[in-house]
């Protein structure tokens, strides 16, 4: 299951960055939802290079849906969203073809595709292929959204500035995801964005790049979803997290803080609340023994620094077989976080779906009449 | 595929704690291996209970082949490993059936499954079930060592106590392997295993206990391995290390350190060394774009504090629907990291042999001749 | 994905026929389902060897379930159901380990395991396997039975003999299944059946054997269950029928009666009779474009004469590499059909529940309130 | 896995008769392999409608590789093919869109997809679709072809004409399908097709339709190939046939000829050949067990007759609640025999790639050096 994802909802992912499109087929969509078209464009735009601190590169991400949507409602057959690759500047790759980029996908892809991959732009590799999966996404969000459950994702840390924590009063967090969802910018504290964009610019000035870390809350989950083992709810985002490029580590609730924790420490307590069983806190991020407990999920996804920087840098060349230097061309992000949650946000919403609808069945994610 | 994890190699397990018995099938092992049956129970040794600091119940995992295996190797069809349970003592639970222990799967498993769960010693969530996965990881072990690929585990942190690191150098850190193979106890220093000890035991004598990180290094590994999207080998590592209990937080090479990096810190420069292309650092710990680049692979795993203590805790009654208090009964372990080592080396070892069936195919599998 | 089958229910097969013991997973279940154990005994008491036409192999088929029940009831999580093996001769097939059995898989075996599989009394591919697919099977009859959903299959040809045909009227075939379940012989009428025995008797004095043709009708599905292409009705039934061994062709309601038809004699009319629209005639067996139409399905099962005869045949000695002869000995069925029946039956209801669960989630294999 | 198909070698089909475009992505290629393109565009000819003995809709079945195709070698990463829809008269459906034509599937896609199911010219069920699979399948061939491996497909049977008998011996079968790749009439004689297409035309001027049988062969098929139980070559190959329109039936060798056979009559005794073990008849069409035996596959698909004639049929009003009558307009094929054999090639050849490629793993795929 290589480009698929998935049980009962199949994500199936294709496309080269200076191909001719990237697209999605989305198999096993319930019929008769009313696709937000304006919502997928609005994931998209988020996805989108903009501004002084994204690559250069404008794509306006144009999409079409060619097959399962018909006079305005999925028709449950296999949907196909295609998005035609536009401004590809290939000369900017020809000249460091056999020049691996530090970090980059360049050497293992030769490795594994033998010297047949589409190397421009990254081909198959590059961020561009997860416009797609926004899209895709985005479909997925409205179907939870109809459901009561809502999600978002701020950069809780970024050039070494931190964001405000996400709040951990239930109803204080659902305002703080619909501030994410109706706000541009990807923080709940908009001057500590401010401090952010200032770290990414000084670093984008020396020619360099940032990581960090993005934080996504999940609302409004029913408790019961999820498997025990193979298909845990950890092991179906974190299967999807690191899909994604540039991600290199995911942690639910406390994470990786669980490490110098006592169990009378982490441990989250249960209590009755207005007739629901809620836990007093909520380290484990909302989840236990990989199925749902009804609390908000919890999950950080940290980012590395882009790793196409303008500093010269030592790699191989692979036609000749000597060491050399290399110093990139072209147009690159000095950091993707602010475009990147939109692609967490997606395969969140992508993993949450699929455990729904092998639960409750396709016809799930209808309206609820 | 809830509870059958894999593309080539497929593991289906199954099994309640206090069940008859627990097990594994293992789908797509290639005919021919001459299966090394104290191999298993080396690894099944190393996962089980024993001295004081862990769970008094003492369990013997002898085990069972029941097909699959003829004359001493594996025949290609199916292989089913079954372990009976033993020194059961189902009384425990029956008192606190409808009390949820907190942070454990009790109440997530009653809104799956309806209150028809096997709910003795944690039924399909408990630690045991990874019995079965450690016999089938020993089997991929084995696999693994006569390509050249070698792998291990040690406790990098625990109670606040550092092991000492991993060696960067690739024989160094294959000695280490070697080492971490050959002793009883999990970390490269004695010495901070000791101190480690302590700690536990500490926690252990106030009825509480403790988490830690597991670190986890492959050496061997050929560049070319994974997938670019869904079966990365970050995605397949994580799927695997996030179905077992406890775990709550994954990263690869340097992981949330990413997260202060420049992208000129971050970044891995290649260099021909000996004819082959290296890295000079391996801050990606092995991987790039979700492949393997033939450095070694470098993961981290967070384990909580076992949930299990004996401290009061709050909980609710799902049955008269009211806040109470719980004290855990039993025996249980204060800390599991040093048998959790041995769960984590299995399934390391289960999601690479999948990837490089599906590269090179079942026939792979077979002893080079 | 093989010995494993289903996207939301998963059957996972394993097991020698001299081996231990042989087995089925199931994972994907719903929980609280109260299995009926009388009838997964019933089912594999019509699979077994009895009486004068077939094999003299005593098995009693007792079986065990180790996981996935609890109490009266499914857990939910995977269920395994073991059988162990009994009476086995062993001796009987080591003279003849090399010397392929014509029309069975014993060379296959041997080209695909490379000599490694287990080759006592047909190993894998013994249709001893049939037994614990069965016993899955009568689960599936179970679960649908509770829906309104009723199956049944008859011997339609043996031995030159017909049985009489299935009623075409829904309720005379609704009648017509419950005395197939009801009564011993595999048949509508007890004078074919009769006469079918014979056939398969006078076989067997002359030490050989016969095939013939199962027919399997459904009643009470709703339409709307099947997915257009790659998981369609008449492909999910038929990759289950061919796994079943002997079996050689599967076609559905008019099926290869087709090919000599006028589109005007084929095509099936549409009316409203009490409310519901039905088809005139059912030539389509129940399904179109893949999917159900709430007409009976009607699907046709040809299995060829058992290939273990006791004539003398001719076959090659693979380690000798020539040609020889061979007389096979030990206990084999004249004739397989009445046995088969019982596993076309558990197959058919394993593809439905299938189906089922994806369309309507696990959740749906509950019985009505 | 409802619209993909595949383990190794995943199929992802999507599409409507009457959407902006059909298509197939096939995640799981090996890179480096020169696709014939001429090929692709030959085997899609073969499955167009031409002439007077198909529909009058005409379509020229241009397609685009978007993805997975670089510099002329398929890349490795997910191929993505799509056909822009022409020549659409949408207008033939909308008066009849609640009026279900007998034997389509419109009335069981109404059950399925609730109403919100593209109707116009049959949607995802219309045999238009089978365009992006015969291009799939065209790939598959010619990586069959290069190991030396060779399909082909006849019609045996039509409008009540047989055509001569497919050669039992190796070599003049490997002939018969060099000319049946060859010629452009897809039968063995041409004097016998000349009498299927007066019998076709016959049936057309009565405004009927006829069906028929296709029988395929595949030479040079090593042993070993297969598994025994879910994924058998029957069950592999059958699940695909019976995923292509109008198939209601699939059998292997002697089929349902096994029915009034003796195991002596049946049985194919094995005898040495050149130093390659070979059965003297090939009643079981090559498959012994699920698996290859080395022989040539034998396996025939009954095609029935076109649903859509242009005598007056019942049928009901879906809207009205009523009984009614229906005469379909538009253009349509009084047989697809002659264009339905592409299909069949094409999904034999993916079925048999997928199981290759399990065995020998995705690098197999590429050309021997």
């Amino acid at each position: 299951m290589k480009n698929i994802f998935g049980s009962a909802l199949q994500i199936c992912l294709f496309g080269e960055s200076h191909g001719a499109a990237i697209g999605v087929v989305m198999d096993g969509l319930a019929p008769g939802i009313p696709l937000d078209l304006e919502g997928i464009r609005r994931q998209l735009d988020r996805r989108r290079a903009k501004g002084n601190i994204s690559t250069a590169r404008r794509e306006t991400d144009a999409f079409q849906i060619v097959s399962g949507f018909f006079e305005g409602y999925t028709t449950g057959t296999p949907l196909c969203l295609l998005i035609p690759n536009q401004d590809q500047h290939s000369k900017d790759y020809e000249k460091t073809r056999y020049l691996p980029r530090p970090s980059h996908a360049d050497y293992t892809a030769q490795a594994k595709y033998l010297g047949y991959q589409d190397y421009r732009g990254g081909g198959h590799f590059s961020g561009r292929i997860t416009a797609p999966l926004v899209a895709a996404g985005a479909i997925c969000q409205q179907i939870l959204r109809e459901k009561g459950i809502r999600l978002g994702t701020h950069i809780a840390r970024c050039g070494g500035v931190d964001d405000e924590p996400l709040p951990q009063e239930e109803q204080a967090l659902q305002k703080a995801l619909e501030k994410l969802d109706q706000e541009e910018f990807p923080a709940l504290s908009l001057d500590r964005w401010a401090k952010m964009v200032r770290a990414i610019q000084r670093a984008h000035e020396k020619g360099d790049s940032v990581g960090g870390i993005l934080e996504t809350a999940v609302v409004g989950m029913p408790a019961g979803v999820g498997e025990p083992f193979f298909d845990s709810v950890e092991s179906t985002l974190s299967h999807l997290l690191f899909s994604v490029p540039a991600v290199k580590g995911v942690e639910f609730g406390l994470g990786f803080g669980f490490a110098d924790q006592l169990g009378s420490q982490a441990n989250d307590p249960f209590r009755y609340e207005n007739g629901r069983a809620i836990t007093a806190t909520n380290h484990n991020g909302g989840i236990n023994g990989g199925i749902t407990n009804g609390m908000p999920l919890v999950v950080r996804t940290v980012v590395k620094p882009t790793p196409s920087i303008y500093l010269e840098q030592e790699t191989v060349d692979l036609r000749e077989q000597k060491n050399t230097t290399l110093q990139i061309q072209g147009r690159h992000d000095p950091a993707i976080l602010h475009r990147a949650r939109a692609v967490v946000d997606a395969v969140a919403a992508i993993g949450l779906v699929d455990l729904f609808a092998q639960r409750y069945g396709t016809l799930w994610m209808r309206k609820n009449p």
